[in-house]
């Protein structure tokens, strides 16, 4: 990777995409390709005051939209797509969330429905200060008021799925997808297995702050500068996709009941502990037991995300895909400060 | 509470109960009262060597002994029973984890039932070293070890339930239980609503060390001395076991499938809010969906728990029931350094 | 079986009971007793007009009440208790079904919660017409009218549980309950494991009519006469309740989510098929799949219950313990015609 | 409806589909089009002999071909169209069954995996007599045989999902698809919303016979004639697919857990007897309660599906759709003998 690509794509309004898989792609990538990304927020920017709701502001075909996707060259199936997120930095001065009728996850909602009535809609609007990296959440029925720290993420990094299928945005599954977990940070790489010639990955629904189970359904939605570094290990794709900080290993898996999802994300770090120690499955079933962490990352969308995390520092060193993510942290430090 | 009434309950083997309700209280205590306890394992201290496998080994009618149940005099039902714990000190040099058939996160289960075969059997020992507070967890398939930092909890605190149940000290609900949360260390209280006259307190199943989902069914399990003062608030009982610490206020659901120990946990988490923050549902809802954790308890036990989880440094100072917990952590200081 | 026992038992209000388990024997009677019962409706009684809503008329600690339990001679655990039906008869001219708030099957519910408000309450008083053995159904916001079929069923048959458990009437599980299945009707014969001595069996809650699901939580409950045959089986205490009639053979699985209930009660069903046919596990569920019938129970109580039912009509003759319901049905025969 | 279109389309195996949505319509056919079509098993025509084991024998990616997709012309977005199955006749003198590994009701499956072995692997191949309508099954270990009344059905029937998304002939949802109810069989209409321009109807996955759940996963699967009449409401397209004979009103949700689909289908429902009778939400809720039948569908697919069903003759005469069901079966009559 002597030579680095970089590319930068802001994309129109008519560039934004909405599914994983049938759309074309947006551009080629070289594996090491730096991308200069820009994401529209979640509401497809439809939301922008406490006046906007959601019921009438928003275009329900629209949602979600995604910034891509690209066609990473020598992508195939079973490949590993790494996409480390160099950096996430606000694009507005504001996030919006918003309670939108009988969608969140303490009201019923369309698959699962009762008789009862929706609940109010109201919009937050959250000020971004870029300065103290902080939001402002205010109450609507009193007079609370209180300053949170931003915590830029991405809500969806994915890939096309498998088995000739096309997905709303909304879907979290295991090409990725709206898994809408606050692991997904600047300093992370996301392994995904590539599905379909070419990955077709993109990203977007930036969230400059989001508590875990997202629990309205609406994070602290915002546009987002996002720089991300592309990468591809032949073969070795995983089931469900894989994530890697400095400090932790983290697997996501997404489906319903909620149990489900738990248990495809503990089976594919058991798994993923067999490849770095070469504990059996039994053993790695027991280890996991003293030492998962398991932060929920969605209870809200189509399905449900969860998120098995391990604490590297209790375990012996073994760098994962031959310390991919160490060499991509190193490149992204060569970036030096990045200015959107 | 000017005068304390300090106690000490070692139980026999006679005396261990195995139930929530319906068992005869061993003894009466007032609020304000410290308890000095030590708790049986899970087992019944039937495991003691890689070579006790469960399906042999246990006696499946006595798992999960717990110490008590304590008479708290005049807790009468819809009040809060205040149970802080004090200190946590493994009680023996080494614990036990087992896979047993049929039983734990990643196998079908009887409740769940496939026809599929069982896991192979396996006993782990882990010895527990007190000057570096850590456990030694020792891979059976090939020749991996490590050392785990020890992190002293109980999987077992509850009240006898209401509707005249009587219930297993295996199962977590509303009225406590088999919770299995990491988070039920020292220094944390428990408020638990109180179903009967009496509120019939008991506690046990003390764990080394557990990650979170508890995913094989058992944690590092050992017998624990526990130190923890009980107190009562008139009334105000929570529809579900709330937990306090220095640093973060916690709502714990029970139930399956999972999604509904959460919701359970949220709704539970709202009510909170609202009553430290005058905030209406919605904006708690708001609020919440935004600066909410959610480290997964179990996904083993009868019902599954998930638990809610606040970084009190994110909000103003809002002292819940009052500042009993930092009461409770005065006193808990003034007992001096513990001794077993 | 010559000399047959006949017994009588209208429990006085003092006399009911609320939970499986955890209550006295009322009386104890021999394998092969007729019972000549009288059982109160789900509601204590306390719903006698449209003008009686569930939230002010109930006593919440009082709901669906038992005729129990029965002590039975000899039964002991692991046994089978078979209770025949021999008649189910309206015992009043009326019977009611109510819309409780946070109750039922299209709502959100206590353990499942929702900040949604509650759906309004409303009562429906069906009368029954033994003539035409229908019930009445009124709509409340329009004129629509229509005469139902009766079809007298017991929401409620049980033993007590195991693991010292005492369990509220509510619930069904594996020890019976309310299972709320509209095949409990007269001509069947259930089938439950006994799990403590003497078996400790009660009933409860007519229907006069319920559909599959029991949607809103509550049948047209009515005040029954019950006449039953209880008879002992040493030994083959099945794992989940099972019941026959002239033509089908059924399971019953109780569980959350209902795919667990429904689980429980195929792997029964496939068990009961290897019993009867000698099948090995892979091949009666080959043959189950090919015509298992599924009529859902309810998706209402704490526990929902699905029944796997098998037309015996498509299988060879093959007596279930050892044709123990034709020896039931001739007994029931011979009582002649039944007068309360 | 004068003159009827009549169209014969039998797929060459280039022709076959696999997906609702994505694929171009091999014809554009009017409303009140008589289809004469002719549709592969769900294996793609794999499996011919016991020692055809799905493992090995199967194409994982062409897996439940589907005849179509058939434009319908003026089909617009929330229209409903309406398949008439006026014949569904075996197409080989076999169908075959197999217990696929991974895959099932009772078994671990992928989204939900367990660290347990597969079942093994067995492949049932059922003769079909036409003369008798029946199909044999035979033990594998053991000498028990049996023959079955035939009952073709269709398990999957759908048209292109909304969204911009394409689901693999797998998934059942909301656009109907894999729904695999033993309901789908001829004299049923099928009612679907329109989801895009055209409808882009399709159906497959002929069942010689299957009983409710599907519980391994496979039928008897078979090639299948399949005689339908197509037709088109303007407007008022359903939620969820609806189902009608000349006695039973049905409506089938599809999701997870499976109580989620009840919900869905038991709501669809509640709307239509709003829509026939006039019934306000909670009234119809009662009646529903009083009268709902509940036949699983299936519990092994990628979303379970759950049938509500009513029987006409409980209630007053009330032609849903301006009486098309009736019109249709007119219609189908008119055909005389069918013969392929």
């Amino acid at each position: 990777m002597v030579v680095m690509d970089q590319v930068t794509f802001i994309p129109t309004v008519d560039q934004l995409t909405y599914t994983f898989g049938g759309a074309a792609a947006v551009m080629r990538v070289r594996p090491g390709t730096v991308l200069s990304l820009w994401t529209e927020d979640a509401y497809g920017g439809r939301i922008t005051s406490r006046d906007d709701v959601a019921s009438t502001a928003l275009n329900t075909e629209d949602l979600n939209p995604q910034t891509g996707p690209f066609w990473i060259e020598g992508a195939e199936p079973g490949d590993t797509l790494a996409v480390h997120l160099v950096d996430l930095t606000p694009a507005r001065t504001w996030g919006a969330s918003t309670l939108i009728p009988f969608f969140g996850g303490l009201t019923s909602i369309p698959v699962s429905p009762t008789l009862q009535d929706p609940l109010p809609e109201r919009t937050y609007v959250y000020d971004y200060d870029a300065g103290t990296h902080t939001v402002g959440f205010d109450a609507q029925a009193s007079d609370f008021s209180v300053r949170l720290p931003a915590n830029p993420m991405l809500g969806t990094v994915g890939v096309a799925p498998g088995r000739r299928e096309v997905r709303t945005s909304l879907v979290p599954s295991d090409f990725g997808g709206n898994m809408d977990t606050p692991e997904m940070t600047a300093g992370a790489t996301c392994y995904l297995r590539v599905n379909v010639e070419g990955a077709l990955f993109s990203l977007g629904d930036g969230h400059y702050r989001q508590g875990e189970g997202e629990s309205c359904g609406t994070a602290v939605e915002g546009a987002m500068h996002v720089t991300a570094i592309v990468d591809l290990v032949k073969g070795r794709g995983p089931a469900w996709p894989r994530l890697e900080t400095d400090t932790h290993l983290m697997c996501i898996g997404s489906g319903r009941p909620l149990e489900e999802a738990w248990r495809a994300s503990q089976v594919e770090m058991i798994g993923w502990l067999g490849e770095l120690y070469g504990l059996d499955r039994l053993d790695a079933y027991q280890l996991l037991t003293q030492i998962s962490q398991v932060p929920i990352a969605n209870v809200v969308d189509t399905n449900y995300s969860a998120v098995t995390k391990i604490d590297k520092r209790l375990l012996p060193p073994a760098p994962a895909y031959d310390g991919l993510h160490a060499e991509l942290r190193r490149t992204a430090s060569s970036l030096g400060s990045i200015d959107y």
